[in-house]
């Protein structure tokens, strides 16, 4: 298994709930159509080659405070980067294959050791709170797509490099940060 | 738009997450394997010809205390009650088409005025904390069918008999109450 990111390269492979924090637009967008086609949701890439990432209904986007949903397509090779995060996530996988890595023994700074399990279309798992997971899409002539939930938003990341080392202050990444007004810096927390 | 559900045939119609409450195993099922086929699922109507339900990551099937996730088909021309509920929902559209009824006035008793949106395939939308809604089936030619996801399980749930009435104590619905123990019975509170 190849290791994701690494060094000054980190930023720009992260998830694209990262590079939300970065957008110019930080407030919520008013005048949507309560009913939107999702074929039509903007997609971006934040960066990280052969992603497609679409925010089904988020918090910047739509108010919401409770849950995200996520469309995301994995071009064949591609991986998230191995991270954990306080809150819950369910996957759905639309088409395609892959494989799951998820350590059930993440412990502090430690991801644990990851057990493999094969994704499949029309599949569905979840990844309990704070467990270091990636999903790599390890089908070599598909694209793997995956609708994702998440709970309690904004949420902390931690991001390895590897599978046997602690993560570290540099790799502890907030994404953006809600609240009643539209939007707020991230502090500046290590750990 | 015809009156969903009145009366003594009140409990026998309302939404799966009810019936739930009614399980005979109300403990979290374990041995499940992580990844799990779809549809392999099991499904129930709960008593409410024409739909189909499956609990595709729940509470007490899997764990999970702060989302929720079905799937839901609905036979042409059945609809869900009227009701309200202190969760967030996102729906979104896999097949078929039908009417959103949504009321953005709801207060206390009262459901408000719905406004209709239609719905089609691959769509999406949400539902705000506690605004009564309805989702119909108005295509005459095709199952509706919806991946729904939730917020906090449990939740309450106040139900309406039609647009015009207040809703009362009777219309009081406790689902399932989720606690670290398993399950205890649900309150008597009353409005």
């Amino acid at each position: 298994m190849a290791e994701c990111c690494a060094g000054p390269m980190l930023l720009l492979c992260l998830f694209p709930f990262f590079a939300v924090a970065l957008g110019s637009s930080p407030c919520p967008i008013v005048g949507l159509p309560l009913v939107r086609n999702i074929s039509e949701i903007p997609q971006d890439n934040y960066g990280r080659e052969g992603l497609s990432h679409m925010t089904v209904a988020g918090s910047l986007m739509h108010g919401l405070k409770e849950v995200e949903v996520w469309l995301q397509t994995f071009s064949p090779g591609t991986y998230t980067p191995i991270h954990r995060h306080s809150c819950e996530e369910v996957f759905i996988v639309l088409r395609g294959s892959g494989t799951l890595y998820l350590a059930a023994d993440s412990v502090g700074k430690h991801p644990g050791k990851p057990q493999e399990h094969f994704i499949f279309p029309n599949s569905t798992f979840h990844i309990p709170v704070n467990d270091a997971h990636q999903i790599w899409n390890t089908n070599e002539s598909e694209d793997l797509q995956v609708l994702v939930i998440i709970s309690r938003p904004p949420f902390k990341v931690f991001v390895y490099e590897n599978w046997s080392m602690p993560h570290t202050a540099a790799k502890l990444i907030f994404p953006y940060y809600w609240d009643e007004q539209c939007y707020k810096e991230p502090p500046k927390d290590e750990l």
